[in-house]
């Protein structure tokens, strides 16, 4: 691995396991060697989305990337690619682990491709001692309903768990495996020697999707994903197939902090797509950081940091679709027109709206179920497949 | 791991990976820490077996064990048990090769307990750089029809690649893989840091057939395989499984030296399943090691040294069944009545008799290939389960 695999300075640090400190992205991308997405390649989605731009493109939420040219040629050039995402699973899943399904799902409607969301439901049962696989099972299950929820093509989509599609991939990560050691997926993975060798074998797994398709595979990941993929971008030629391509997020912030990403280890800095109405009202109005001033009289003289502000970079991110009222909003709450009450009542209300929308289609999830896994047109050809 | 993994010294060497110089089979058992297979477990088998006690234990071949008065204990209590064993698999078999799975068959045909023969192809594949999947699953096919011919019980004998059966292991492979870390795979296997994760994740696999069932599992091998089951002795129990009893060889001498073992990497030191008449004649007459004297006058006044002496001890170890007629041989042999080149064709003789006896059952094993993969009374069964 000629690459870096960390950055870190007195100001923050990223790494595949830990993102802490106020992040500098221009640093990231620097320090990672990726690229900034260009405004050619902006345009260049726009025309094929005829100029209706996802929020977290627009707003530069997905910032940097590898290999989005080659795939966007690819597609013009009528060779095509796929996407692949995945998910660990775990009791339940927040705001932020929606990013990466959000942004996927809308790249498939634009671009009409195959999505495989790979759920690691082996790698999470052998990271934890205290986890057991009837745990880890359900927790599966229930997270799948969540990204079924988001809407994807049920015909063009294909949802497994690792301990059931095992056998499809097998062989083909055996062949990712013997060209992995010890040493780089330590490096990479943050493990020692005291690691499991089923943690230690995993990333094998991981990469098998990337080569479902000889199509480039497209990944939407967090920026600190892309050490991981690094390690598929070495190998993938030699064994036949495309250096995964990725389009990189930054981290939405914790509720609580300005800082590093959320994490569900600490429940009050994130909202859980399962919490109700009255509970996200009362985590944002009492958790989320402000940048708004101490009191109604120097918020009004002085405005607030928007830099810093949490609820604005909600609204900035994710929840505020619309170009013009994020402006206002911003102008308004900078300026101190508008108080901080105000603008997380805003977020508050947004935040539910779009979870009452999860919950509605997420009911409908269950009957979905088979489809994505098993029977859809996509599922059904994934099946009859043997990698290798 | 508290147990020692190598024994070394002036004389020979033992580990899982490599068998060099004269051994002290003694000496090993204290080492390894071992049981000898006592007059108490002999006279045991003997009633069970009604007397037709198998060439291998009637010579002390199967000399070593641990927990094989466990198994007896199970078998007399009508708990059960079940035999495992299993081959990498490799372009030829050779002799030595055959061993495990013609005891293994005695012992089926003796307590008529179900048999679990696992080929590990995928261990095979991500040892070599140089291998591919193709050349290895090839050599499985191959291997398979071989060890069909040995006549196991199509309905209690289950025949599994790794690569195809690992969806129905993979999730009890992930509970054993979290017990076991890199440090203890790395003594125990004889790798490193610069050892493909394939590799590392092996002895999880290898493992999981001493689970298949909720009895005590017997494993018959060569001695410098003990090393290997200790990992799984330490930690069967805390998974509410039995710990393996294995019951051990001696090393069958390669034909070219009385030390070691049978290589198939040297090729004229091994006799191949496939060798014909004029080959294996040839083979032994011109590399079998003697332990007779350099000249026909020499023999005569001084006789063989029947210790280093190949020939002798192929027809000992296996060959020659007839207790009264392995006795004449080495009256005569060790008395100088029987000459070097006398001893060699009574061998080539036995050893082209087992061979067409093999090459014929070999001929229908393809036919039975079905049955004792996927449509066999037990493989039935063992492929509607999912082992976790």
């Amino acid at each position: 691995m000629s690459v870096l695999l960390r950055v870190q300075d007195d100001d923050f640090k990223v790494t595949p396991w830990e993102v802490t400190g106020r992040v500098d992205y221009e640093r990231l991308i620097q320090q990672f060697g990726t690229q900034k997405i260009s405004k050619d390649i902006l345009n260049e989605i726009s025309k094929i989305s005829r100029g209706k731009m996802h929020v977290m493109i627009r707003r530069d939420i997905f910032f940097s990337h590898r290999d989005l040219d080659l795939i966007l040629k690819d597609y013009a050039e009528g060779r095509g690619f796929f996407l692949y995402t995945g998910r660990a699973p775990s009791l339940g899943m927040h705001i932020g682990h929606l990013i990466p399904f959000l942004f996927t799902k809308w790249l498939q409607d634009v671009f009409d491709v195959n999505v495989y969301i790979e759920i690691t439901d082996d790698e999470k049962f052998m990271r934890n001692q205290d986890y057991t696989l009837k745990q880890t099972s359900e927790w599966a299950h229930q997270n799948i309903l969540d990204i079924i929820a988001v809407g994807f093509n049920p015909d063009k989509t294909f949802i497994f768990k690792d301990t059931e599609y095992i056998r499809n991939m097998y062989p083909l990560v055996t062949s990712i495996a013997k060209k992995l050691n010890f040493s780089q997926v330590k490096a990479t993975f943050g493990l020692d020697a005291s690691s499991n060798i089923g943690i230690l074998f995993y990333p094998a797994i991981q990469i098998v999707p990337t080569m479902f398709e000889k199509k480039r595979c497209l990944i939407p990941a967090a920026i600190d994903q892309d050490p991981y993929w690094r390690l598929q971008r070495d190998l993938a030629e030699p064994l036949g197939y495309y250096k995964a391509a990725e389009v990189h997020s930054k981290f939405l912030p914790p509720l609580a902090s300005s800082d590093g990403k959320m994490s569900s280890s600490i429940p009050e800095s994130a909202v859980y797509l399962s919490d109700q109405p009255k509970t996200v009202e009362k985590k944002i109005m009492k958790y989320a950081f402000s940048g708004g001033q101490a009191t109604t009289e120097l918020q009004r003289k002085l405005g607030a940091n928007l830099n810093v502000d949490v609820p604005y970079q909600w609204l900035y991110y994710i929840f505020e679709d619309d170009d013009s009222e994020i402006q206002r909003i911003a102008s308004e709450y900078s300026s101190g027109k508008m108080l901080t009450g105000e603008i997380k009542k805003i977020l508050a209300q947004k935040v539910n709206q779009l979870l009452e929308e999860h919950r509605k289609k997420r009911e409908k999830s269950e009957e979905a179920y088979l489809r994505f896994l098993y029977d859809g047109k996509l599922a059904r050809q994934m099946w009859e497949r043997v990698h290798s």
